[in-house]
């Protein structure tokens, strides 16, 4: 492993927050599984594994900031530290989740214990899961106990992303046909607690019955957990503290259930790095303009997609170097 | 390139209805580059390119099944062969797409010119988008003159089919918050054609408003092609001929921008296609167990990911076939 830049990791795991902003941002600009972010993570792995990382998942407007504030407040209660990773596949009109942020990092900006960071990352290969992922490690290593990772959305960007997470909650409202929404997305199967915000709202009860009726048509994984369904008014805090007792309940759950969960999340982890590097390599083994010659030949019908793909693929030379073709 | 099994693409091209639907499961079953799916589209490939490939994408609950309903009926009023893809990345728990293609299929069952099949593929990276691009080529290869790609959700996913698509249609609804979420999963910037709906509802010209000024944020790209914002009411088919309009206005824009998309679009299939194919190579050259023993070796912290994806990746032989480690 390469020694870390100027020091960066070591202050990282002194916890110094422009550190630890400074490391999320190198690892953000890092574009591919071979650059700088991979010095830095090897540096810090080592000093991982200690923080708990719950994702936080569904649709917009579901009140997940208001929810992930008032977790805050009550992760900090029971004196633990906490950082908050934001992620939002923004598009390039919205200004992504920076106003949240900000508004948070105000509420809490006095309190050295709380940590908050947006991430906009979008576009190539599993990009964002990977960037969530090394961002969660460098807070892991800072020393923060609890690490919430939170999604604007319910597409597969945020299954990935949840999945990086040692829990996920997915928040769902009333009267919005969420729960049917995110069914579709295939975010019921990876939450591991219901949280069903907006409390007071009419159809809540409802939408716990939804959410308890699709619960019944799965069959029971992970050993026997139940995904609990919780009520929730973010707004008011009401049953968040009951939220947090039930994430510390899940955690607490068998050592060989959350060992199967955290050696599948690795296996995952490695698979897709190792795709990206194979594919690093492809594209440094390439004579110039070879994917622009492939493109221009499957649109003229000259080869088709497949047969363009394996031509490309065979130019990967052997870990010893040699070129091939 | 292979000789397709059994004259199957021989039949495709035939128009044989029950070859079709054949191939497409072939295609479905198909699970990496490099299986009998490759041998098919290879055989079909040369034939394609004929075919007007419409995506119709935008947040379920929006009316796209009924809007697709009244596309068909409008083209085929005007003489040509439709052919619909229903795109369902379904959870586990629903019955996906398959009440809704019921329904059409009934709609439309005695008119050979229109041919309607539900995919409900998920999982693993790309497989969607590459699954649907190819059950396209065969329904184009079978001589349909327009296929429609009808995606649920507006995820990355439902992102990735619609740019499969020569062009897309983005669908939104008053009074849901639609708008909103589209920018969030970057499907506004995926729309060649935007398609207010449910015209009839109140909120309908704050919705074509918001959705204009969203683009007036956004650069003019793609030459100049404004994306036109209609409003249709799919239950009445109101708006539906001038949106089929439209679509043959885009499709006969300028020679330069169609070459483009087209150049875009394979460049991304064939990049996706290789990627395939080496991480198909590395799981054949690995020794047995060795991702599970990678993953086991960071969950100790023994190696972090990075290492062990570089130490996995040197496996993959060159293309003479010689091993290295």
């Amino acid at each position: 492993v390469a020694a870390p830049p100027d020091g960066l990791a070591t202050r990282v795991r002194a916890g110094d927050a422009r550190a630890i902003a400074r490391a999320i941002s190198q690892i953000e600009d890092a574009d591919s599984a071979g650059s700088g972010g991979a010095a830095l993570i090897g540096a810090l792995f080592p000093h991982t594994g200690r923080a708990y990382l719950v994702g936080i998942t569904g649709v917009p407007g579901g009140g997940k900031s208001t929810l992930v504030d008032q977790l805050i407040t009550t992760i900090r209660g029971t004196g633990l530290k906490v950082a908050v990773l934001a992620v939002d596949p923004t598009s390039p009109f919205s200004g992504g989740a920076v106003l949240g942020d900000r508004v948070r990092m105000n509420r809490h900006a006095a309190d050295p214990g709380v940590f908050v960071r947006s991430m906009a990352t979008r576009g190539h290969l599993g990009g964002l899961a990977r960037t969530t992922a090394d961002a969660a490690l460098v807070m892991d290593a800072a020393g923060f106990d609890v690490v919430l990772i939170e999604t604007v959305g319910v597409g597969q960007d945020e299954v990935e992303v949840a999945q990086t997470a040692d829990a996920t909650v997915v928040v769902l409202v009333p009267g919005t046909g969420d729960d049917v929404q995110a069914m579709k997305a295939g975010i019921m199967e990876i939450a591991d607690v219901f949280v069903a915000n907006k409390a007071d709202r009419e159809g809540i009860d409802r939408l716990v019955q939804s959410i308890e009726a699709a619960l019944s048509l799965q069959p029971v994984v992970d050993g026997g957990w139940i995904p609990p369904v919780l009520k929730t008014e973010a707004t008011t805090g009401h049953g968040v503290p009951e939220l947090w007792q039930t994430l510390c309940r899940f955690r607490d759950r068998s050592e060989t259930l959350r060992a199967e969960r955290c050696h599948a999340r690795a296996h995952a982890r490695v698979r897709a790095l190792a795709g990206e590097l194979l594919f690093t390599r492809l594209e440094q083994a390439l004579p110039h303009g070879a994917f622009a010659q492939a493109a221009a030949d499957v649109v003229a019908r000259r080869r088709d997609p497949y047969r363009a793909a394996q031509d490309l693929a065979a130019y990967v030379p052997d870990s010893s170097g040699s070129g091939a073709a």
